[in-house]
């Protein structure tokens, strides 16, 4: 099966990315390291945050670093929740367009949306750029945001990933929730920076995740405000307005956060252009990579994977020695609901 | 003299605008209220203020809105800072140019950078959008953001306006950075929504308003990653990212706020679409336009002004019973160095 291998059309499927939900227990602790961060398997990679963490937070260490200057910046998709096997955002898409379809007869006779009500990622994919544009546009463009974020709501509230059979939304990252509330804890500033539309994590992010919708950064379409009878609504039009993947990521990070982060956690090629960003800065540092090794519990996948390919990351991290989490190795469990 | 009356014209000088600085004291009163904004004087203006934020922080109130949803967003430019004789950002941009000039003998034989040398405002406005987009090009692209942040820095720290002899930054509105801690102090979270450049505001307005980077939000140019030997750099290019002005305004909020305000505060027509899109929301909400009236301590002007024109914005504030601030009225002093 041939996926979409050309990093124009990863982007755009980028576009449609993110999402997940999970109860997170206030990690209150300072002093009980062991209690911190209970998912996580004692060794290296725990070690490395935590030492970190204490480096930067300690007054009289030459590393100490300002709370204002505690950014933290965490790629969404394969990241804080799966990805696999393909971006939820995709399913999202097309779960969409087939709840459209009784509105469009003429789809019958429209070989890409066939394939849609079909589920057929394969054909959808060979439908190429212009495919993917469409389905995209479709499903994310022509209604109000408020429109919007009712529709994603709905969808996140009660889709289910086919192999797991638990909504996309519980399919976050134990580990990370607890590493969020870690950092939070130590006064950082956590913001996410994702591939995927702002617009599709906002709606359920801040609960999920802890993290306010201003601080939630993704890919955009654009938009217009419309004013009539003192009603407003802000209108999502079928044009591209920000991609935040690759050479994105620093620029999205510059845009709307202002500074630069001392700390960035992503998992693919996607994310390397923020972790060299991160890295470059004066100061003590980190730079962290999710290696995803886990066959039985997730997804075990790294350079030929068709979604979240990490390759170039992988050489970089081990040539500036950035810490690489070794999924299966370094997490006693994976999701939330495993706890129970 | 005849200034840009066009709208695109005031959008293009917008993009150069902002700035202040001035010690706010915390207020930490939720008791005393004569103390809470202690600069301005006893009437309905200030009462209208102090009633709402009493009934949205209330529990018991039937208007309690959860904190979470107390969005505040400011204006700029003649709304935390002054703006006459014409946006100091527009000065930032002619003081520039010519400190670049040594570099560029050619300009000699270029009228409208002679017009600069000469500070010859006339000349300069006369020149049409072409003329300004070259102004705002030449001084604020082409660096990476942090030479250009060092140079805003340079500048804010050392220029001085030409009526005051104050540094710009001084002329801050204290009653507005009271405002903005006495928000503050009741759960909201304030940001800057401003025509002017964000990149020339973050530099120093965190400092003087208390207003984290990434809650600053303005007009934006576009911007290029480069990595090169490990080193990082976002290089500022000559095009138009974003304007903030306007319809641009609640489209800036959504973008990088992703939440409706329940409190708005501006001054000029510019402003307008915000503050109808605060009043569009359900629930309590506050509009709040400031009136510049006071030709002795400040400047008055409205309707006919070449500088934050406030017509229609006055004209709806009266229809819809929005808060006005009449600034010789409203406020005992005008700026921070007044209670020295």
């Amino acid at each position: 099966m041939k996926y979409c291998q050309s990093t124009f059309i990863l982007i755009l499927i980028s576009i449609l990315i993110s999402c997940t939900s999970a109860q997170t227990k206030k990690v209150e602790v300072k002093e009980a390291i062991a209690d911190q961060l209970p998912s996580w398997n004692e060794g290296a990679t725990k070690a490395s945050i935590v030492e970190f963490v204490k480096e930067v937070t300690d007054k009289n260490s030459p590393n100490y670093v300002d709370p204002k200057d505690r950014i933290a910046t965490f790629d969404n998709d394969g990241n804080l929740w799966a990805e696999q096997p393909y971006y939820f955002q995709l399913q999202f898409a097309l779960d969409r367009v087939k709840s459209m379809a009784t509105d469009h007869p003429e789809w019958k006779e429209d070989s890409l949306m066939l394939a849609v009500m079909n589920n057929d990622i394969d054909a959808i994919m060979k439908s190429g750029i212009h495919g993917l544009l469409k389905i995209v546009m479709t499903s994310h463009a022509g209604m109000s945001t408020e429109e919007f974020e009712k529709i994603v709501l709905d969808w996140i509230n009660t889709a289910r990933h086919p192999k797991t059979g638990k909504l996309y939304r519980e399919m976050v990252y134990q580990p990370m929730l607890e590493l969020l509330d870690y950092l939070r804890a130590n006064d950082f500033k956590v913001f996410i920076v994702s591939g995927g539309g702002v617009e599709f994590m906002r709606p359920w992010a801040e609960e999920s995740y802890g993290v306010p919708r201003n601080q939630i950064i993704g890919s955009s379409i654009k938009t217009k405000f419309i004013y009539e009878n003192d009603e407003t609504r802000i209108m999502r039009l079928a044009e591209i307005d920000f991609i935040d993947d690759k050479e994105g990521k620093p620029i999205g990070i510059h845009k709307f956060i202002g500074r630069k982060p001392i700390f960035a956690s992503g998992n693919s090629d996607g994310d390397l252009q923020m972790l060299q960003y991160t890295a470059s800065g004066e100061g003590k540092r980190f730079m962290l990579y999710l290696h995803h090794t886990d066959s039985v519990r997730e997804w075990a996948y790294d350079k030929d994977s068709h979604i979240g390919r990490l390759d170039k990351g992988l050489e970089e991290a081990a040539k500036h020695n950035w810490t690489v989490i070794d999924m299966k190795n370094d997490w006693k469990v994976i999701y939330p609901f495993e706890l129970n």
